[in-house]
């Protein structure tokens, strides 16, 4: 479904917008279709390439389908715009900085939900709905929370045809009214842990965005729990932010780093916030997901309070946590390259995909019917295989769709395959012949085995290049110079900190980066802050970010 | 996790609000908190229900339980509301209208989404996400759409604290911005059918509310297509209120009756809707879905056009459906009793809730282990079971809590059942000791065979139920008269009918009945029309609904 669409290129149209006004919603709109669709020609004429050899030339037809994607190194943003349009993750909403997830995109998403929701119910937690309006009185109870949110907050005036007595705020996270409800449920320890999460859409009235990294109205999941003691929500906090580093590792072959964020850099109301941090293509840190130890914040504010085993009364210990659709754009921008989309195997909707290749009109249904049965043995090992039998499009033309979509293996059968009772397999990550291996065979059990080992080959490749991608963009700096050299060549800069929150921002000022965080991994020995001389316990990560 | 909640009656919380102006919600937040919790000394009360003997006297406790539980036949709406906050399924959120669906609630909404996701997808549709935000202007161009919408609607009107340019409507439905969408990416008849659906959350601002059944947010899913002819579109209507039809039967005993509704009562912006509608215990009719031939409504409106085969323009042939979290409603009160809820076996979070008796300390870690086992067992055979062995409660208290629960079947397991190697097994929508059967064998398959034939019992007795109760109360008539009789008697109302729009809304008027549908499954042989006396092609079903 929706296989080939022709949209004018996404780079124009979700640039950061200057205004701070609302967006011209309808004049947009029709600029955009008035436009030449300029990508609709070169596709189209993709379709035309001739097959004259039994086996396709993927360097051939690739050089068609390059003439429509920016390359990486030349700008890194028109790419990962490009390749968001032509893979068919998201397109833009009418109105300014909200995204469409378009169905591929969104099988990504569906794919990080079901990782996560089995592990928020192993570790405890149990799914639930907060309503999204919040009165705007709540909001402005807990100091902090209101001084970060107010500035980009949605708001309901109208409601049913008349002015709201109050206004109504978009929820932007969802900490107050979590609380308004804790403190309603939660009497006596015997209630506590109350552990629980919501998969939700929120509003953030954000000025500059990108689709997936930052947009007005994002999916996410958060979690909220309430806790009789601060040991305990300090673990929750940390158990959480740890769940989120294995998925990161794990299943996106993202090697994330996990730390804790400098004062000026923590979550509006919390305590502490935990976070991972993952290097994008460009080297700008993305963080991925969040972990917050909210210590007593919200439960004062809101009144939250518990009858401890003793008798007495006492504000609850909060956690809240959160990772978003965000994760996808990260994705993209950790793996792709300039023939587009490259999806670690355990989170690809489409693992394998199977292109069917003949001539002669006799060799359609042997050539078609061994790629069904190819199908139904992958499909039966529990493999994500889709055979793509369109008689519209030539196979040059999809191998093409294919690798921008980020398949990590693509099946071909020919005539002469059939007749050898074998198959030819192509890995995404390895472009060119190299990753072509001609001859496996067609035997289910042989083939299986092949394709499986295959996938977990691939998705530690992506891992261990991301890996030696992100070690070899940090530098260990001694002294603020040091730094400074590391961030304006792109680096990300890795020292000793223990300097106030006016260096902090001068830092941020002077160089762009900011703080990512304090990582849990930190070497050993006795350091001193690379910006005052005074003893310092930690290494900071300073980079600039998304 | 949160087992023992302590709330004041929703009853007098969430009665439909007379004012049409907003919530005064920091008004009725005070006085909530300050409410005294009357259910909390009745239900503190029953932990010191003391256990005299090894078995525990369902009756006797249950007592207790009563006070706190308005009898349905006594007032329908009071128990309703006593069964959601019981049972734990929602509460009311802050501001007026809105509900908080709990992790009992909204377990039964996820097992909904199991389903009905599976069906979705074997019938070919991809799921997405499109933006809540919709510019005003969109809900305008299709015009009974904007009539039927306009007054529920809420709108933003500040973002990021400036005052918008243009407002935008959180949307109370997507076809306007889906079709927007459609009109970029449909281009020819290869990009047909087109056929995506979403979970998401709508913002309705209804005036009169009711947990689940009419809140001013709520989610649901909601399919839209686009096809090249409209016999494909009417044919994919047409499938999925089979879907749903078959979902109501087969998952929530629900015996619905799916049909076609008036002109008057179709969806505003439809050709045709097909509407399932559900009996409720009071009588009243609940329409549980609904599935929308579109026709080129929309199509016209936002020029989704595509070019056929032989090069022609044509604007799409659409449908949209859905069903939502008032679902959760019909369930509730199609099988709930003055115990509480009642769920079928197949949309119940947990199936078999196992609950271990014992007196003496000595006996407590025998019975617990063999307990465990029996848990293990039963899980291992893909039963949603739950062991309750916490101290905190007496068995007493438990069964009560259970049964409010609604879980189908209960295992007890005391000392002599240990001995014995057996455990008694209690039917949930049979009282008493009709409903329990004692000994049967804990050996892992004779227990699970068992256990699993008494679920599908329940299920097919649940349904057979409520199919007699709706059979029961169906009156033909044949004058309008005999319907008016009907209505009174708070019955369904079914006759041959071919009289006008007028008429239709005379019906309503006089008796407060409307036509549900014209259903599928129409009578034979001649009939005219009890109003007019003219030839009536149609019986239709009248009846008072939610």
């Amino acid at each position: 479904m929706v296989v080939s669409l022709r949209l004018p290129s996404l780079s124009s149209l979700f640039l950061p917008s200057v205004s701070r006004r609302s967006p011209a919603v309808l004049r947009r709109h029709h600029h955009r279709i008035l436009r030449t669709p300029v990508f609709a020609a070169s596709f189209s004429a993709q379709t035309t390439v001739s097959e004259t050899d039994d086996r396709v030339d993927t360097q051939k037809s690739n050089r068609v389908q390059d003439q429509a994607v920016t390359p990486r190194s030349k700008d890194f943003n028109a790419w990962y715009l490009d390749v968001i349009e032509q893979a068919e993750l998201a397109d833009y909403g009418p109105v300014r900085g909200t995204m469409v997830i378009r169905p591929y995109g969104y099988a990504i998403w569906e794919a990080i939900q079901d990782y996560l929701n089995v592990k928020f119910k192993e570790t405890g937690h149990s799914n639930m709905y907060f309503p999204q309006f919040i009165p705007y009185s709540f909001i402005e109870k807990e100091a902090s929370h209101v001084e970060g949110f107010s500035p980009e907050l949605a708001v309901v005036t109208i409601g049913g045809g008349k002015e709201l007595e109050e206004k109504l705020v978009v929820r932007p996270t969802s900490e107050t009214i979590v609380n308004h409800m804790f403190t309603q449920w939660i009497h006596s320890y015997r209630d506590l842990p109350l552990m629980v999460n919501q998969w939700a859409n929120v509003t953030r009235w954000e000025m500059r965005t990108k689709p997936f990294v930052r947009t007005l109205e994002f999916l996410w999941q958060e979690g909220h729990t309430a806790h009789a003691t601060p040991e305990e929500a300090e673990k929750e906090a940390i158990q959480m932010i740890d769940v989120y580093t294995k998925f990161a590792y794990e299943q996106t072959a993202i090697p994330v780093i996990a730390g804790r964020k400098s004062k000026v850099e923590t979550f509006a109301g919390a305590v502490k916030t935990y976070t991972i941090e993952a290097m994008m293509g460009d080297r700008k840190a993305l963080q991925a997901g969040t972990s917050h130890n909210l210590g007593q914040n919200f439960s004062r504010a809101f009144g939250t309070q518990f009858t401890d085993e003793s008798g007495l009364r006492q504000h609850v210990w909060q956690t809240s946590w959160a990772v978003s659709t965000r994760f996808v754009g990260g994705i993209i921008m950790t793996h792709g390259d300039d023939t587009g989309l490259m999806l670690p195997p355990k989170i690809a909707p489409i693992q394998v995909v199977i292109i069917p290749i003949w001539k002669k009109d006799d060799d359609r249904a042997v050539v078609l019917n061994a790629a069904s049965s190819v199908k139904e043995a992958l499909h039966a090992a529990g493999i994500k295989v889709k055979l793509d039998d369109s008689d519209q499009r030539t196979p040059g033309w999809k191998f093409n769709f294919w690798e921008m979509k980020g398949v990590p293996l693509r099946i071909e059968i020919g005539p002469r395959d059939v007749s050898s009772q074998s198959v030819v397999v192509s890995r995404r990550d390895v472009p060119g012949k190299q990753g072509k291996v001609f001859g496996i065979s067609m035997e289910p059990s042989v083939l299986e085995a092949y394709i499986k080992d295959k996938l977990d080959e691939i998705q530690s490749s992506l891992l261990e290049k991301a890996e030696s991608f992100r070690d070899s963009n940090i530098v260990d700096v001694s002294s603020y110079d040091e730094l400074k050299v590391a961030i304006s060549q792109g680096k990300w800069a890795r020292g000793p900190w223990s300097a106030g929150d006016k260096e902090e921002l001068r830092v941020k000022e002077e160089t762009g980066a900011t703080i990512r965080c304090f990582p849990f991994e930190q070497p050993l020995g006795i350091k001193s802050c690379f910006m005052t001389g005074n003893p310092a316990e930690e290494v900071a990560i300073f980079a600039k970010s998304y």
